[in-house]
């Protein structure tokens, strides 16, 4: 038997542009039947801290656009990322790793972040993965 | 005959220096003689609207940078962004697309963007694209 | 003999949220036994301008984590990224390209760049190395 396709995605950022970039391609990746591996790393990692994800706005420099943007969504009726992230983990083919040493870097402990996180590792676990998987990207 | 190398880019970002990024690989890469295939997405899908990429500039942490870059660029006769990508067109190797899900969520429409775009398309599409690339990068 | 595992990066930022990920990462993959080759270019490049790594700081949208992270980081120990560098610089797994575009985009000589370079490439050379490589990312 063919072995699955993988996507292995570093989410280093927390803004919600680079948020909905994780998980539209973990989304689509997974209705292809892929696995999707995301390691969320720094700003990502915090956006995992339990009720941090629902306040994660457009950087800065964007901020203009975020109403028209949120509007947008509201109309197409567009899921949140973490509505995206909670549709995902439905799937055995998804799993989320938090960044151990981001976590030590911050004094974020394990009941700090939301349910859903799978596992916590450090960078040597992402690595073997991303070497095995099809697509890298670091977001 | 052996198959042509290929490198993926994601186009995440808009300002100048990313742009440069994006199209110094891809330039490099189609003289080498592989494919480009570029997707883009958000603030780089915005750069792909009519007369965006002309005024796109370095993000507000380094604008003090911008007038000593473009002067040195004036000097080196240096092509903009823009240049570069109608450059690039003239080759086969090279394609530009635009993202789907971004251009719903801003309004965006195909009459919008700059003639240059090759096909607008989903997530799906990239991660084929970049499944079978030898260098995947997002920008 | 099997040949080494090698992880590419492209490191386009110089904050040092970014350098400590790419840092980290190529500590990680050192210390696996695969070879790590980190291209710098534009803010990246700008960072290996002898004196500059020293004081890169968190971008401006995280500037109010700065100090918690480098009392958490001291408590720990935690080295900085141009310690990082130099303890990699020990093994011969390890190399640094700086990007010579940029170089000459921002008037950056040879001589004002720390003595641990160990190559003035420009991205033919750095896209040879990705296209032979299991992991790449652009950070």
């Amino acid at each position: 038997m063919q072995e699955k396709k993988k996507l292995a995605l570093v989410v280093q950022s927390g803004t919600v542009d680079k948020l909905y970039c994780a998980f539209i391609l973990a989304s689509t990746a997974v209705a292809m039947g892929w696995e999707a591996h995301l390691y969320f790393t720094f700003w990502g990692l915090q956006s995992l801290v339990k009720g941090a994800m629902e306040k994660a706005g457009l950087p800065n420099e964007y901020k203009h656009l975020e109403e028209p943007m949120n509007k947008n969504l509201q109309r197409m009726k567009y899921p949140t990322p973490y509505e995206m992230l909670k549709r995902l983990k439905s799937s055995a083919l998804f799993k989320i790793y938090a960044c151990t040493p981001t976590m030590e870097m911050f004094g974020t402990k394990k009941e700090d972040l939301i349910p859903e996180v799978d596992e916590l590792v450090g960078a040597a676990t992402f690595l073997n993965i991303a070497a095995d998987s099809d697509v890298n990207l670091f977001i």
